[in-house]
């Protein structure tokens, strides 16, 4: 393909705190042709998660770090425009671990690119967001490790995050009663307006554990967690007995180089004969073909709301990152580039 | 019972860091006649845990504190002198909630007392150690929140305190490999040579997580923590995927007057999808009888194991309770008065 130039942008250093849109640099390369086998894509999507800034760390927590001077690892979407391939062919709409670059040529056996077609019928946004990692997070986090039970009082927090959000609407599709804990008032608007969840609490204009305290006054159930620091400090303050606590990530600790703040008062699962339960999704993998479906038929019936938050511009990619850990999304982030 | 002096300890007031021997003052009454339905009991032994810290706190985790001016509360096992109850006779040996004190009377239906007979061949320090609280939080917090299988690797820090001991052996019966973590070589050498753990690790001369990784390489699958701070992170840093941690207690922390140090890396039970589960034993009340029972036949049989650490004296008391805090227990902390 000598006449396509496939721009990149690469780790050019390690953030030591807060990522900054310094710790990548542009690049550039030419694009091979596909071999047999190959799928040489058009990579139209670059999706963007939390997690992305621990595989830039010098130790992630369970990821191989991405190498200085690598590609930054993504989640994507892309169109395939030369296949070698006998399942795919030219037009088809993918998605895969692509990385931040404008090109992406590979086997689709290749594991570790995670090459799928997106159904007819299934946008790039739905494919990206939830049905992809985040959706399947959210309903394995809530569904098997959470296991919400009609009646439960649930609280989640970053609960207008892609993960939160489809996170707590499955606790309302099972029956509970779901507090959303999220920032600003736009975001807290669109959980109770669209996302049909019974209380949202701003944690930037209001004091999180009284209000989690007079939304359920008998304690919570579950409080699904993805903001760690004194959001779960709250929530370990106002359990009920036997709660859980789902520990899905700890974004308010994820940009000061060091660990997040740990919960002070994590004896209240003592007291309260609680749990506090962490999950990997790669665990669930043998289901994810069945939640997929499962989180399909329930955006098509209307009971599942997605926010995606879309930037533009391959030039706007490392800016786009630092949108998450500012708080700035609604929904699920990403980014067009093509 | 007008010739009677009842000698007690009050809470003189609340220690606001470690505990000392000043925040209990001499006090002396006199001794009511039961009246119908009393038994009159003179105490002579004393149970000691770490728990007491919490309750002379301000704001205990669970419990009542214990007002100012009040009789500490206390465990503890003494002879009926007086019985004016039907089921209950002089000479009965029994235990129950008698507090520092040389003389308690009461009525055996009162909750609060939990008055209890000690059934033939079972010894006061049987009755107040691996038979009562103790023994029973080990037994419900191994076997029904860790569940072991055979196989597991299984650590387990206040690993010769009262609980921690009975919590491994269980393990050990169920056919685990036992790790325990505990101050000194004397207490070491018991885990071993006595209580047959498999590992002993001496947290004042060994790095915990260094050892820890050499016991259990493929990580541990249940880590049943006592001690919290930093053992507990050393726990953390050393999970099998899938493990399950017991928060039983956090000795570490109770004499600091504010929280126990969180465990800064909690975030590792994401990466393992482990468990943090906390639990009250007031919760397995209706399994007592079986738990008690079982746990008298495996002392009966040789499997499990008890140290008794005996001080003397009512003078003594408010000092016998700060050797738990000073670590220098082997053994479940007991002190004859009579």
């Amino acid at each position: 393909m000598a006449n396509l130039t496939n721009h990149q942008w690469v780790l050019a250093n390690r953030p030591t705190e807060a990522v900054t849109i310094d710790n990548f640099a542009p690049a550039e390369t030419g694009v091979s042709d596909p071999s047999p086998g190959q799928i040489l894509i058009k990579v139209t999507h670059l999706s963007f998660d939390p997690s992305m800034r621990g595989q830039i760390a010098e130790n992630p927590g369970y990821a191989a770090a991405v190498p200085v001077g690598g590609v930054m690892r993504s989640m994507a979407a892309g169109e395939v425009i030369v296949s070698r391939h006998p399942d795919f062919r030219s037009g088809d709409k993918v998605t895969g671990m692509f990385g931040w670059q404008e090109y992406a040529l590979g086997d689709p056996a290749d594991e570790a690119l995670q090459i799928k077609k997106i159904p007819d019928g299934v946008t790039v946004e739905m494919a990206l967001s939830v049905l992809n990692f985040t959706g399947l997070t959210a309903y394995f986090g809530m569904l098997a490790v959470g296991q919400p039970k009609s009646g439960d009082v649930v609280a989640v927090s970053g609960a207008a995050g892609a993960t939160g959000s489809i996170a707590g609407q499955i606790a309302k599709i099972k029956g509970c009663r779901v507090i959303g804990i999220a920032g600003g008032a736009q975001k807290c608007r669109w959980l109770t307006d669209v996302a049909r969840f019974d209380e949202a609490i701003d944690y930037k204009n209001e004091r999180v554990s009284r209000r989690l305290r007079a939304c359920a006054p008998n304690g919570i159930n579950i409080f699904y967690d993805n903001v760690g620091g004194e959001i779960l400090e709250a929530g370990l303050s106002n359990l009920a007995v036997g709660a859980r606590i789902v520990l899905c990530g700890a974004i308010s600790g994820y940009n000061s180089g060091g660990l997040p703040p740990a919960p002070r008062n994590y004896m209240a699962l003592i007291w309260k004969s609680a749990t506090m339960a962490g999950f990997m999704m790669n665990h669930f993998s043998e289901r994810y073909a069945t939640a997929s479906a499962q989180l399909a038929a329930w955006v098509r019936d209307g009971e599942l709301k997605f926010a995606i938050d879309m930037q533009e511009g391959f030039e706007s990619v490392p800016a786009t990152l630092l949108r998450l850990f500012e708080g700035r999304n609604l929904g699920k982030q990403l980014c067009r580039i093509a």
